[in-house]
């Protein structure tokens, strides 16, 4: 876990509101992305800083673009 | 050093591309972005896995939305 900020807790809100308008678990959507749900858990609560990497697969599982997670996510 | 792949390729080439559109050079962006000019290179050769946090920095210090580098940069 990392101390959370304002950008991180931006990503984690981007990515629980695209899960919940996909009806989608956390465990579901790691499961999709091939992630760890306590890592799915800490990102949507601001405490993780995900590689692009990752979000790009978080994205994915989503069915959405990585750009579209990353909106409103500035520094 | 991480082995590269077509997606952090793919960031690295927005990266190199906004960068040069500002006639930035990687020392110049580095500084902006308060990040190691080594870093930078690594990230636009797409051997480095930047987390959301620098993702963001490198967007501000280029002066676009991180969603706009993470364009076509897909899993």
């Amino acid at each position: 876990m990392i101390k959370s900020d304002p950008l991180l807790r931006a990503f984690g809100k981007n990515v629980r509101e695209a899960r919940d308008s996909k009806r989608l678990t956390q465990e579901k959507l790691a499961e999709f992305a091939g992630l760890d749900p306590t890592y799915i858990s800490g990102i949507e609560r601001g405490v993780r800083n995900p590689g692009i990497r990752n979000v790009a697969k978080i994205a994915k599982a989503l069915g959405v673009k990585t750009s579209d997670i990353c909106k409103g996510v500035e520094a």
